[in-house]
């Protein structure tokens, strides 16, 4: 993104103005009774939104326009403020009010490997904090270093696919790609990537790396992580450059220790993936459970026993009621959706139906699949049109094994309910199933009152505190960010904290990568 | 093992002398004109082999006793012979001469994790350099540390199951439960790890994790690497204990960090793995395809499309034609042994077999299935008859992309033929698929000539280059230890391996942990 021109509207919403859903008036009449509802002032216009002000070193600049070409070091003030933090709740309200309490200095686009390289080296040397930004869509505070002076590298024009082996269905792709311009590729070889965050109109595939994000098909096409044959990184200290086969028992897995490094090792530049033909056929359909006990037990058999579905996303009570087929046009229990995507998915759909149908789910037929397919990417239009009506609504999410995954849930919900007023709205779903757990994903609808973002601290607080003594991670496919950094500390053990320290020691000498995200 | 006993005749081979396999009259016929046959002189007895004499400290045996009981600190000639080293040939070849170069001056036994811990403090204190110790199955030199004196912690107590959570389908192992012993414990609560590799009968679960194993029956099962979702680790600095639930992005997945890390970084304690039911059904069978191309070609499709089977193995024409279906009874072409395990087996290998006969294979029937599966863990106890007969048999292994395979066997076949006399065989087979390609294992059986351990490093190493060049990894599942070491370096790059020091000096400020193992 350059931060001006077409889409200089979207700087404060999810997606721009004119993709802006309302929300559906059964909707506003049920957060009308529940919630006491702040309308949001109108938002600060983009060029007057204060930001601290911070010349970047002359000498610096002069260096970093020599390395990348004086057209891509770019400062100013739109650039800055898009740069300046990711897609939170807290970060739009922060935008809406048009009060940024830090900023990039100025914004440098490396064109390739090499450039990235020198970038880093001019920072090492100057110590400059550096935070890389691919589609800047972090919900955890990802890219916003606690530097008070920092610099942004945008991988925007590392926007190429390098290679493509259509016998090992592998392609290499470069960091700044956005997900849709990747797929885009991917289809002139036949292939798809099978990637699909809710993120996808915008995060890039650096950052899905970085992050180890993880797709609404994860259960089908696996997670990003598990995607990741070979990854490039650039670090100051030089380029490092790990996997070769598609197994290998030579030592640590070393890509492990990039992916998940959110910025702080190096900047991944690009990855080799695994890939998969377009699927011939995509069914997608939706059951009843009567409780959300019965549907975890029902996704638990298929996890665990096949056949193994593409998308399995199970909604709690509430999340049924509320979310998943329109405000209030539930008959209760729990809504299933099921995709499949493949060769003969009716064969796969009609043995995973019997299995279904053994557990007491009820066929809903393939309207609730196709609603889902239809509003896959609508959640954060809602959380604008939500804002925009005055409410105040945010996501959190973890992963549990099976036999605790009902406790976390309770409890999450619990400590959630307990820090924020009543008529509190807590949707929760699973939508990503593993042989020995799933991940858990919330979405809190609240009211605002005058300080949300301070409310929500507090509430997120005593989630994760939950989540923690429940026996879930931190995180399933956010990341830690600065919001979760110090349960991500007491998730590993002060030694591992201690041992990230060392290899960052190691490979950032000067302290410019990202400081303040993941590592304590 | 405590060295002593019932399987004191087994020092010097694979298996003990009663499990003796002879060769058959066919393969001795061809052997004998091919190679030319150097009949091993009778193996020195136990008693008499020759190690460096190296007086433990004082000071250290008396911690060391009040650590873990005087019972458990063993300074037996017997016993520091058997933890001298793995059982690659070489190994072999050395225990049979009854010369050691190297063996610890002590084998200690701790109980449990904090007697593991106590040891590591103690080691450290005084500088004491340490090898972890399971099977002692390595056939890379993982367990002979460099050090010009050690002690081995040989982690043989360490064999209970701790606990299984029948939901979820997790258990937790220690990490000296031999891979039978551990079968059983599941078998008690109706699980299996699924967990096959050629060692079964002797190595460890912890040696599985510290080596990134991969067993038989990987293409069903996964690899051992996949299969661990906590590990605990005992290092120098204290304990570390990653991993919490079945997936996460709360940072650099630090598991794999561990695993892999053949005892350099800490030794693993226990690990929480991924189990399944005990399958309810299985079936093996045999095909035939012209030539391992065309086998190459619908294990790709079978890997890439399903439907997945539980073991997927391909012999290459030379492998057929001499190992595989009995000595020199084939009549040509590749033989592929495929097995399935779970429900319905026959189901899948139905429609399985319509794929590998549109890919032209010719169905062989259950008997070549039944076959391996009666021979599976055969080939040790060949070596050990190959050896007797004055002939010189070895293995070696790596994984590359489908792109790059049959290059990767075709140079590695060149470069071992190039080193060795001639008459030497090579066989070889892919065992371990993935959708981006799979592993290559190749078996050699030369003549020794005067000096077979030297004769072997020549072409051991000739066969490494080639692996590299050709763009295969240096190990697929055998791990690095002191052989692959060189290569691992290449493979990595010195930045990787930089990093991986400064890993180890935070973990292991004194240096003790397995000198000279994986970090060059």
């Amino acid at each position: 993104m350059n931060g001006e021109g077409e889409d200089a509207d979207r700087w404060n919403r999810w997606g721009s103005a004119s993709e802006a859903q309302p929300l559906p008036d059964s909707a506003s009449e049920l957060l009308a009774q529940l919630l006491e509802l702040t309308p949001t002032p109108p938002a600060v216009p983009l060029p007057e939104v204060a930001m601290p002000v911070a010349e970047p070193d002359g000498a610096v600049l002069t260096a970093l326009r020599a390395a990348v070409g004086t057209d891509h070091v770019l400062t100013s003030p739109a650039i800055r403020a898009r740069h300046a933090t990711g897609l939170s709740t807290p970060d739009l309200l922060r935008r809406r009010r048009g009060v940024l309490h830090r900023a990039p200095q100025a914004v440098v686009r490396p064109a390739d490997h090499a450039e990235v390289l020198a970038v880093l080296d001019i920072c090492s040397q100057h110590r400059v904090p550096v935070a890389p930004f691919g589609g800047g869509t972090s919900v955890v505070g990802g890219v916003t270093p606690t530097a008070t002076a920092h610099l942004t590298i945008d991988l925007g024009r590392l926007d190429r696919i390098l290679a493509v082996d259509a016998v090992s269905r592998t392609a290499t792709l470069q960091a700044g790609l956005p997900t849709p311009r990747a797929a885009e590729l991917l289809a002139e070889h036949g292939f798809t990537l099978g990637h699909v965050p809710q993120s996808y109109e915008y995060a890039t595939i650096g950052g899905f790396a970085a992050t180890r994000s993880c797709g609404q098909a994860s259960t089908g096409y696996g997670r990003f992580d598990e995607l990741v044959t070979e990854l490039t990184v650039a670090t100051p200290r030089g380029t490092i450059r790990v996997g070769r086969a598609p197994a290998s028992a030579a030592g640590p897995d070393l890509r492990q220790l990039f992916l998940g490094s959110e910025g702080t090792l190096g900047v991944i530049t690009d990855v080799t993936v695994r890939v998969r033909p377009i699927p011939a056929q995509t069914h997608y359909e939706g059951w009843r459970f009567e409780s959300f006990a019965a549907g975890l037990h029902a996704v638990r058999r298929l996890a665990q026993e096949g056949p193994r579905a593409t998308v399995l996303r199970l909604s709690d009570e509430v999340e049924t009621l509320i979310g998943a087929t329109g405000w209030g046009q539930s008959d209760g229990g729990c809504l299933l959706v099921v995709g499949y995507e493949g060769e003969q998915v009716h064969a796969t759909a009609e043995t995973a139906a019997a299995v279904l149908a053994a557990q007491d789910g009820q066929p809903l037929g393939a309207e609730p699949g196709r609603q889902w397919q239809r509003h896959r990417f609508d959640a954060p239009y809602l959380r604008d049109a939500l804002l925009d009506a005055g409410a105040f609504a945010e996501t959190l999410e973890t992963a549990a094994y099976w036999s605790r995954l009902p406790e976390v849930h309770e409890r999450v919900r619990a400590a959630i309910l307990g820090a924020l007023p009543e008529g509190t709205l807590v949707l929760a779903h699973v939508s990503h199933v593993y042989e020995t757990g799933a991940s858990l994903y919330f979405t809190v609808i609240c009211s605002p009152g005058s300080d949300p973002i301070d409310r929500w601290r507090t509430a997120k607080a005593a989630a994760s505190d939950a989540i923690a003594r429940a026996g879930g991670t931190i995180t399933h496919h956010h990341g830690v960010g600065t919001d979760h950094r110090d349960w991500y500390a007491t998730e590993i053990g002060e030694l591992a904290v201690d041992l990230l320290r060392t290899v960052k020691r190691q490979l950032d000498p000067a302290g410019i990568l990202n400081p303040g995200i993941l590592v304590p």
